[in-house]
């Protein structure tokens, strides 16, 4: 199967894990977000795929409820929300969103590979991997199949506060076990705007000093630090992907939350750039 | 296995699972908070499981960490917050709180069955088993062994928006399939009072009507709702068990939040006591 994967990833350029230790820290927000903004180049070629077997909420945050995948003769067809953007979940899979998938690690593991090997991906500048919380069979899977077929690296995603990183050491401890390299640590829900009073208050309180302290510590860079914006995940991506994908058109109001966005989605750019130079350097000598 | 965790069983009074679909709405919190609300009473012996077992925050959560797990002749000891209330995690057999457990489903199941089987839980009122998000390993394996050992039953913790209450249902199906009965929902984080201008907001937007309308429409009880608090999971909890506790005994500044999760804690009694009536009334007859 690994061989399979290799040959299918052949045409994917880049490929970004997006991890994190706890769940509800914005994880799917993120790896959404990210599909979008770097799909806002039309020549750019995006694919999201989401492994988190159990809970998918990718179709959802996508607006993508009650799509269906396509069979063709090279394979599972992604569902598009854009000609560039591509989009696969095992909620595609499911006769109703409140389905309960309740199985075991092999199940998934299965799963995972025919969405690598199985779905016709055609040609992706960025396949984008959101993951399920934790350090288990998903990960230890999709890590597997995917460092066979080269992968960028890991973008971890925490919340300020000392719970959730805990859980991001534990997944930077998985990276440098599985000899995954670390894109970068996204700090999500920094601070809550009052819609009343407009002052930025800590709802998670970063009593060990937050991301920063932890990126110091750790010697791994924070990519930057979003605030918590009761819009994503709610009104604007809940309803529809047109609003979601408008949080990088909208102006002034949603300007400064877009800058924080895009100079992440730029620091990951760039990580995967360099990545892709240093390897045809190596090719090349 | 499912034998002898019968019999180790036999001395454990009520069983109680906290699940929910998604991660980070604050189960772990939850389940810290019901331990010590149960344990106010000091004729209630109480015993909090922590089975996340790549994710554990209960030792954090309750101020245990650096705590070790000590083997007697009669099995592993639980960790002791109270004269009444013990604890077990797998946070407590880590050299390190930032190793990573990188572990397949059949590991994991094989260390839930020694956390039921292996410690020496003694006489308990209330085993509190607190599970990572999802329907996987972790839930099929402690519903098997704890259906034979009979279960009470499950509370579901969802916050507000969607996304979340989405993956609650999927819950309520898991526990449809699995036989497991309900005791009812709980809404974390229903608001978040700033602490500038003291109004109440919603952080995660009820788009579709929050817990209630889902309960209603799935036919589940609601236990009751309680509102993010700041100081929960950080300032307090995460500084020591002493100030956690301490939630049901300030006044009267936290009276209002505590009178809250009181009524949510009670409600979970009477449905346990109710439930043992039942099964006694099942085999006097």
């Amino acid at each position: 199967a690994i061989e399979e994967i290799k040959e299918k990833m052949k045409t994917v350029k880049h490929k970004i894990l997006v991890l994190s230790g706890k769940g509800g820290v914005g994880k799917s927000t993120f790896s959404a977000h990210l599909a979008h903004g770097l799909a806002e180049d039309e020549n750019t070629q995006v694919a999201l795929l989401d492994i988190d077997i159990c809970g998918p909420s990718i179709p959802k945050i996508m607006g993508l409820e009650g799509e269906q995948v396509h069979q063709s003769g090279s394979g599972w067809s992604p569902v598009y929300v854009e000609d560039n953007l591509g989009v696969m979940s095992v909620g595609f899979l499911l006769s109703s969103p409140d389905d309960a998938v309740i199985w075991r690690g092999p199940k998934k593991n299965g799963m995972i590979k025919q969405f690598l090997r199985d779905v016709d991906w055609g040609e992706v500048d960025y396949l984008i991997v959101d993951t399920p919380p934790g350090t288990s069979d998903e990960h230890l899977s999709v890590v597997q199949y995917l460092t066979a077929a080269r992968i960028d690296g890991a973008v971890l995603i925490t919340t300020p506060q000392e719970v959730s990183l805990q859980d991001v050491r534990k997944e930077i401890n998985f990276c440098y076990k599985v000899k995954l390299p670390i894109i970068g640590v996204v700090e999500n829900m920094s601070g809550f705007i009052c819609p009343n009073c407009k002052k930025e208050s800590q709802i998670f309180p970063p009593t060990t000093g937050g991301a920063a302290a932890m990126c110091q510590d750790m010697n791994v860079p924070l990519l930057g630090r979003v605030p918590l914006d009761p819009h994503i995940g709610s009104r604007s991506c809940l309803h529809g992907h047109y609003s979601c994908h408008s949080l990088f058109k909208e102006k002034p109001e949603t300007g400064r939350r877009a800058a924080r966005w895009l100079s992440v989605h730029k620091g990951i750019q760039e990580f995967c750039n360099l990545h892709q130079s240093k390897e045809e350097n190596l090719m090349s000598s």
